[in-house]
């Protein structure tokens, strides 16, 4: 196979990316993008090989511990346990949380496979029995196996008297009442807040 | 800056992709695509490197000359000249075209900076004196641009007695007149042929 063919071939390797858009991406870097293609197959190259997950929170990490982990100044008193790194991301960018973080890669589902032990539960629970960590604050997503993730970390925390939280459900700010889905609005309406 | 993040940049390079979706690519590669991050790090490394420009027809190629210009059973006799190397993919995979083709790597564009020797016409005018070839099928895009530049295809083609001809234009198979252009429709009418 020409090497050409190979490049395309190899770039549907990304999410998202048929055989259409390869053939664009292909073109367009060997077309305009040579220098900027080479930097991507070093560093690739490299990321592929050096990183691994963080010791103390799953997280990827080029090194043993992340630096979110190693920082000094996070509260250490605070552990929220996430499905993946883009959602450990997306917390961290837009809140201003200083705790640390205890990333699942992923959520329970027997069904597949995944169970207690692909999520690093033990690694968690070695970490709760350690007795620093005060709050569990369990942000996995609001699906159905996202929530059965959270009941099993809940009785995981107050099993080590860690006290569990979870994200607050409700209308998005912003959001159209109309167009918000049943069970959020049930759910908003059912937790309602007097107003100050 | 952490290797993950040097990756999300250097994934930008690759076109429609953003900031969103190369952390996306980032993520599911080293969640679940190790092996194949690492082929395609190698074969863009090696693209990079080894492709270069066929020195008959422009086309991307790994080899002095490409497969196509190489091949003994393509018809000599027939040069088609397109805008880019993926328009020559797309003639190949729709039509029985059998000849040899003439990648432009670009259209007239003076300002731009694109004139005749950034198109390779001193390599096109040279071929065209060779004498073989008999008719230029100029598949220049229907654009300002690509109409400048068929017209200019045209000529050289001419002044080395060789017969230039141009793709039909005219509505779509398939298409519903109602959703065709002015530009299109006007000359398809003009251009009307009789029925047998």
């Amino acid at each position: 196979m020409a090497l050409i063919d190979q490049l395309i071939e190899a770039l549907r390797v990304l999410p998202g990316v048929g055989p259409k858009s390869a053939q664009r991406m292909a073109y367009h870097v060997l077309e305009r993008e040579r220098v900027g293609g080479k930097r991507l197959a070093d560093v690739l190259a490299q990321a592929v090989e050096q990183i691994r997950h963080c010791a103390r929170c799953r997280d990827f990490s080029e090194t043993e511990i992340c630096a979110i982990c190693a920082s000094a100044s996070r509260d250490a008193h605070l552990l929220c346990a996430v499905e993946s790194p883009a959602d450990r991301l997306a917390i961290e960018q837009a809140t201003g949380y200083r705790g640390l973080y205890f990333i699942l890669q992923g959520r329970l589902s027997p069904l597949d496979g995944i169970g207690p032990k692909e999520l690093g539960l033990d690694l968690l629970d070695a970490r709760l029995a350690e007795g620093e960590v005060q709050e569990l604050i369990i942000a996995t997503n609001p699906t159905v196996e996202g929530e059965a993730t959270a009941h099993y970390l809940a009785q995981l925390a107050r099993r080590h008297r860690v006290r569990p939280s979870r994200l607050a459900h409700g209308v998005p700010l912003g959001g159209e009442l109309e167009y918000v889905d049943r069970g959020t609005l049930s759910h908003a309406f059912g937790t309602r807040s007097e107003m100050p």
